[in-house]
């Protein structure tokens, strides 16, 4: 694929898929941008919104002559979506995806004899608690990393196709296995999913009127969409409760110091904590570079 | 008080003194700004930045005359750096504190009989996880809430010239005893603070080259200062310990739901949690109101 493919084809458009949508038409990474969804007056919308430049219900239309598919569904269809495009693409074409999870997509579309000659798993680390295509940005995956997770199955060719159409997109573009994936999103996206959730669910509704940054910031993402994110906490699950439990004991810790009143172990707890947090440098606004984070306690 | 003193004194200039000095200069609640501190040059750069017109670490000179006090130590040493005030005070001065807890603080201050004359404990609820007068703005206290924690002892004009004094600052002010602050306060912050630290002490640096929106704000003040964080969660801690397990409960909730792939359920709890945050009206721009939060996942 050059970094220019004739026809682009975008199954679900949503927030992830019409976000792709922008961006591939802002740059130029596709002459035509199809949507392909089950419901007609989402898929006007993203027309609507200069997402797509063409929307079909019909995969076989939309897939025709498509050089690059990605695969935008909740990741619960991503695979069975995935082996159905295979079906239908060109023989030069790609098939990648934007979920979240990665093991168990990979794992069943690679059982699939077609799925394996042009899947490459993807997730591009950009999103938003918000849902649907109103809410898509061309500039979503700038700068943003995009984990590939190729197998010794995946065809080499198709992984530079899939290098150039997610850096086509603004994206860095990384490689890991799909476990080595999942064990890291675990921590670092799917337990600030579980921890934003609990405190949501614990603080009393009669304390917000005095809560602020902290709290906003926190809980944000337990703002995010219950079905999605079952689907995702369920399909990495062993993981995601490994690094509930690290959690816990970090948060036992911290409970028990808190506890005994012991202010040194409190104070030597909280800068383990601080420091590898400023290890963390996330993009041109992080702290740990520019020190300019949104304020609030 | 009018809206306007001759003079305020502001003790301890650093985020949040030197915050107060900006907004006080800015919207004129008073005609002279001085600070007081321990260490000149924080003092000079805080006049360099134009939080305070004159700055002295001579108590009696920097209180004489002055009308309105703002102690803004740590919480440790509010209590005792407001009965020093007290001594020095103008007779018909107010002295206020900005202190993050309230029962101790106010219990403290009213044990001493020229202190509680003249105090009126409040709590400005705005600030940031950065320390120092290079990061005060003269916007931080616009719109945000203070709580002010009058008890039987305060003086009913006291309190009027405290609600007016920190109005002027731009806060809409409410009223709590001293004890209700605190115990919402632990679950509207203080439990923020706890779990964020968790999250940023538990997950394994390696994962960080992953992260992104979720874990930069779930873990966001746990860069708070420790010195200042461990005198704050031990003075308020057996209401931080009861928030702590209730969200230990929130948790074990949905690792349960987790543990036993039980959708249904994990959907049920993610769902409680998210109308509860629903209800949150942080500001102009909180997400209930606009649906205008920044994005990430």
């Amino acid at each position: 694929m050059s970094a220019r493919v004739k026809r682009l084809a975008i199954v679900g458009v949503g927030l992830i898929g019409g976000s792709i949508g922008l961006a591939a038409r802002a740059c130029k990474a596709a002459e035509t941008v199809v949507g392909i969804g089950r419901d007609p007056r989402k898929l006007r919308e993203a027309i609507e919104l200069g997402a797509i430049d063409q929307a079909t219900t019909d995969w076989r239309e939309g897939l025709a002559g498509a050089l690059a598919v990605v695969i935008c569904s909740p990741v619960s269809i991503v695979a069975a979506d995935a082996v159905r495009a295979a079906g239908l693409v060109d023989e030069n074409g790609l098939i990648t995806d934007a979920g979240s999870t990665k093991s168990s997509i990979v794992a069943r579309v690679e059982a699939d004899p077609r799925g394996r000659r042009f899947f490459v798993g993807a997730h591009p680390i950009a999103g938003s608690e918000r849902q649907g295509v109103a809410h898509a940005r061309a500039d979503l995956f700038q700068k943003r990393v995009c984990v590939l997770t190729p197998t010794e199955k995946t065809p080499r060719d198709r992984l530079a196709q899939a290098r150039s159409f997610w850096e086509s997109l603004g994206c860095r573009v990384v490689e890991r296995s799909p476990e080595a994936h999942d064990e890291a999103l675990a921590w670092s996206s799917h337990l600030p999913h579980v921890a934003a959730s609990a405190l949501a669910g614990s603080v009393p509704i009669d304390a917000l009127e005095l809560a602020a940054g902290a709290y906003r910031d926190g809980s944000r993402v337990a703002l995010a969409d219950a079905e999605l994110w079952s689907a995702i906490l369920l399909d990495n699950r062993a993981s995601i409760l490994r690094a509930i439990d690290g959690f816990n004991r970090s948060l036992a810790d911290l409970r028990d110091a808190i506890d005994q009143a012991d202010a040194d172990r409190l104070r030597s707890l909280w800068n383990l904590a601080r420091n590898r947090r400023l290890r963390f440098a996330f993009d041109s606004d992080s702290p740990a570079k520019t020190d300019s984070e949104p304020t609030s306690p």
